[in-house]
């Protein structure tokens, strides 16, 4: 068989003709952005070609390659097919990203359904040939012991300690345990997973871990994973569900060995997170979400064995998943507008969650009104020439005054992209120093003086204007097409609030606070949300952010039972409004697109 | 690697050094009958080495093989251990057994546990998103959904049928499928596995199978079995439980392959087996059946989702266990307590179930007490020189006159063994012709005239008398050691008979009615029963036998949820008297061990 060498990973793997370069190797775990899934749309699954042959360039390579890198042996990924031995290089890295973990956590009172009870079964004699369950269940005075604990406890007798999940024994463990039970709360985001080990005895959060949601092998957004899952109706079920499964399962290993903690004592795992997302977790069909009328399978919470889809705890844990509202408004929204009290809200508020979708929730006294906005990547740093996640070397912020293009860059490294709070705040200041027309064009360079500090910001790639964000170390940009990206961000957006409004029939001065949630909001700061337009103006003074508010839904559905009703409740009562049914939409939509002046 | 071939089966196979010749060829799958387990105390497992060289004989060996059979190269399986190429020949072959699959039927009203409802559900459009999950209980007008039914079926609108276990819906089908309903009843016995396929529309029988119980390779009895499972922690469990589940899997894959009926239609199987074989069906510890004070792991019914131990009907099939009452009186004994209607008997009613076990049931007017006696296997031909189990070849009937002996034979061939019925028969006659006597032992050969016609029939083994039951076409003995066997499940049984009436305080002559339960105890007659003295004299006329009452059991919960609880209620109410530890039982049982003069 031919073989693949990664020359700067020094890893050779055999291959078998026939597949493209991207897909062999994500099969075989190597990292290469492909935010369109290897549909040769997006143009990043850049690698370089060091020996052997590949198939002839493509136009559309040409279309997304300079010239220069051309000649440098680039190719896409997703566009060639090896036939032969070859030698390649991967140009990206794989980044450790900044991961928001923390948030607001309401007062609430602790009542976990998971609880102990310490008991003593008496040893059977021939006067009395008690079976194991009978005596269990006199011990414990309850009427049932499903069949599982039967099979994987130990008969046993003297002091043990029974697991409850409310009324239903879940676990036997010998000896008094009755100060150790943990937990596991979860965020399952379409980019970032977050998971919390609890001590449910206190609630404390004793440790976290995070990593980058590894379905992003099969789609960077939820519709190109579930049009993998489409086109690949043998396996993509399973593939997705393990993908998550698994990686959730070391993240519970890494936290169990750092705090020395042994897993068989975490008894619930609470998880939140939109709707899709949830469908992958419990192997669920999604086609349904993917395609008008946008219907799930499910929406109601959801309380499993955790081991029934493969996640390793006690043998008798529970998997409780928060509820949804629809295909768009997912248990992370739910659990936000919880942890936010919107349900109980005593005056207008308004809750946000700017992501590829905006999901927006307006609560009108405590009755609450949602809908969900296509936003696309842009606003995540996705789908932009120079965009990248918010990881070390991207631009994370930008201010152009007459001193020039200030950059501020995480990790205070050389920039080598630009991520979401980057390119919103360098459109702003685009918008602000009018480099870009309300209708969303860049000015036409000849109307700027030679002399003006603007003018050497725009370049011109032929008859297309374009802004220079950084040379060094390579040449940065702001395209016309990359303005177009956030635009129609921005109008989605913009559009889905007003529409929430309209709908609730409030006036936006009737507004009393509107609320910024989750873990990319957190980085955008309110100058940028109203100075592109986000956000209309007369909201700049009531905003305020939430951060990961799913992760504490999810904490807190975990440490109370009746959280966990009230979560349930609030998901039953949210109306939700699917904006392109909604009357009048497409011109709110269009009046939506056009920049502040 | 060394090899090992058959010859007379042209299978050869590859071992490591190290293990018996026993476990090599069960290992393989290669039938060697073994009562004991390749413990080296029955002297059954007999091969025959054509080429190679085995291990040393034993002393064991010379114990039970005969000059002759030493000559012809005859070696115990268990005892020798092979180091090299050797070629063998098996002498046993695995005979088809006449297996008991019917019986008496009470009459009662069909109710099943299983449903079905034929409902629309309605399309969902962008102005009714309702979820699937949602839609699904609107149709059905039922508050819960199990997520498994969500993963299992197709989303789909229009005409369905669900398939409800009680309110729970178990199944989706799409259109309207009312009309075909299936289940399966099964009868788990240590020896044999009797199935049978249902129409659970209209009660009838549609066809079975049966197979002796895989499990037989870990041992011919439950004690062998449970030990088995003490001495190989790591895996037995699962090699028992799946060797049951398989077996269970192919018979119904059988069954329908026959009948045209897709397995997915299928969906309760109810089961009544002893209280071990059911441990063993759900893969539950048996150890603390084996040891005192015989505590099983659970007795009562379960009600589970069949696909959890493997069983391949429908995704949403139900399993349902009947209940025991305690290690030894187990849900067969249950099963068939209620075929006969012990718990409201108007009358003293015993019932009996003969085997290895020999379980009692005692009716006083619809209490119940029971006991369970360990009669050995000798009843069923095993334990017994010449014995065999019921298959052809095997005599099933003797008579002794002075024209000499009469055998009847199983397939009317000529006889190569005796089998329980036939051993039965035989010790009964060498009593009632006086060559055995009241204590058990053979009569002094010279007590009898040379001119008396069974003077002959007494053959002298040095000082040990023996009786020759058959010349041809080999040499088939009653031996001492038999007849002692017999008279060992004798004592045990009847002891177990008289313990029981002595504690409910019933007079032998206030028993209206002795029922014979049970596929061996089918093929006992009354003569050999009441001629050895297993039952007494006075019960002669009040015998009735009513078959596999264990299967007919299964049958009627599976048709009737009413039936269920009443079986339930009655596992309940069936008290349990364990005979070892009664008081004077020891006494009791020297008494029983007389045969009738």
């Amino acid at each position: 068989m031919p073989k693949i060498s990664i020359k700067n990973q020094n890893k050779v793997f055999e291959y078998i003709q026939g597949k493209n370069l991207l897909e062999l190797l994500v099969e075989n775990n190597i990292f290469v952005d492909n935010p369109c899934n290897g549909k040769g749309l997006c143009g990043k699954c850049k690698i370089r070609l060091i020996e052997g042959n590949l198939s002839d360039l493509s136009e559309t390579e040409e279309k997304f390659l300079k010239e220069e890198e051309l000649r440098s042996g680039i190719r896409l990924a997703c566009l060639v097919t090896p036939y032969d031995d070859i030698t390649i290089e991967i140009l990206q890295k794989e980044r450790k990203h900044e991961i928001l973990t923390t948030g607001y956590i309401p007062s609430f009172e602790y009542r976990p359904s998971i609880s102990k009870r310490v008991v003593e079964i008496k040893k059977p004699n021939l006067d009395d040939q008690t079976p194991f369950e009978d005596s269990l269940c006199r011990a414990f005075d309850i009427q049932h012991i499903d069949w599982n604990i039967l099979k994987q406890s130990e008969v046993t007798y003297g002091i043990v300690t029974g697991v409850f999940n409310g009324e239903n024994l879940i676990g036997i463990e010998l000896g008094d345990t009755s100060d150790v039970l943990y937990g596991i709360a979860i965020d399952i985001g379409t980019t970032t997973v977050v998971t919390a080990l609890i001590n449910m005895n206190t609630g404390e959060e004793i440790t976290t871990a995070s990593m980058i949601n590894p379905q992003k092998k099969f789609g960077l957004d939820v519709l190109t994973r579930i049009t993998y899952e489409l086109e690949n109706p043998k396996n993509a079920k399973e593939e997705l569900q393990s993908a998550i499964v698994n990686s959730i399962n070391d993240m519970i290993e890494d936290m169990c060995n750092k705090t020395k903690i042994d897993k068989k004592h975490i008894y619930e795992i609470s998880i939140a997170a939109n709707c899709t997302m949830m469908h992958f977790l419990l192997g669920i069909d999604t086609s349904s979400i993917g395609k008008s009328p946008y219907v799930p399978v499910f929406s109601r919470s959801k309380n499993i064995p955790a081991k029934d889809i493969g996640l390793k705890a006690s043998v008798g844990a529970r998997l409780y998943c928060l509820p949804s509202v629809s295909s768009y408004i997912g248990a992370d929204i739910v659990a936000g507008a919880y942890v936010c009290g919107l349900h109980k809200a005593l005056e207008n508020v308004l809750f946000i969650d700017i992501g590829t979708n905006g999901e927006i929730v307006l609560s009108n006294q405590g009755k609450m009104l949602s809908c969900s906005c296509a936003a696309g990547p842009a606003l995540e740093g996705m789908n932009i020439s120079s965009g990248m996640r918010a990881a070390e070397g991207a631009i994370e912020d930008v201010k152009i005054s007459e001193k020039g293009i200030e950059l501020q860059v995480i990790g205070s490294k050389e920039p080598i992209g630009v991520c979401g709070s980057g390119i919103l705040a360098a459109v702003k200041e685009l918008i602000r120093v009018g480099l870009v027309k309300k209708q969303g064009a860049f000015i036409k360079k000849e109307k700027l003086e030679s002399s003006d500090y603007r003018y050497d910001m725009i370049n011109l790639d032929g008859s297309k204007r374009e802004f220079i964000l950084s040379e060094n170390p390579e040449r940065l940009l702001i395209t016309q097409g990359d303005v177009r990206q956030v635009q129609l961000a921005k109008g989605a957006i913009l559009s889905g609030f007003y529409a929430l409004l309209k709908k609730a029939g409030i006036d936006i001065n009737d507004l009393d606070k509107v609320i910024i949630a989750g873990q990319f909001g957190a980085h955008l700061p309110v100058d940028s949300l109203v100075g592109i337009g986000i956000l209309p103006e007369e909201v700049k003074d009531k905003l305020s952010y939430v951060g990961n508010s799913s992760k504490t839904g999810a904490y807190m559905a975990l440490m109370s039972q009746d959280v966990k009703g009230e979560i349930e409740d609030l998901a039953q009562k949210m109306d939700y409004m699917e904006l392109g049914a909604s009357q009048g939409y497409e011109r709110l939509f269009a009046e939506c697109l056009i920049f502040p002046s």
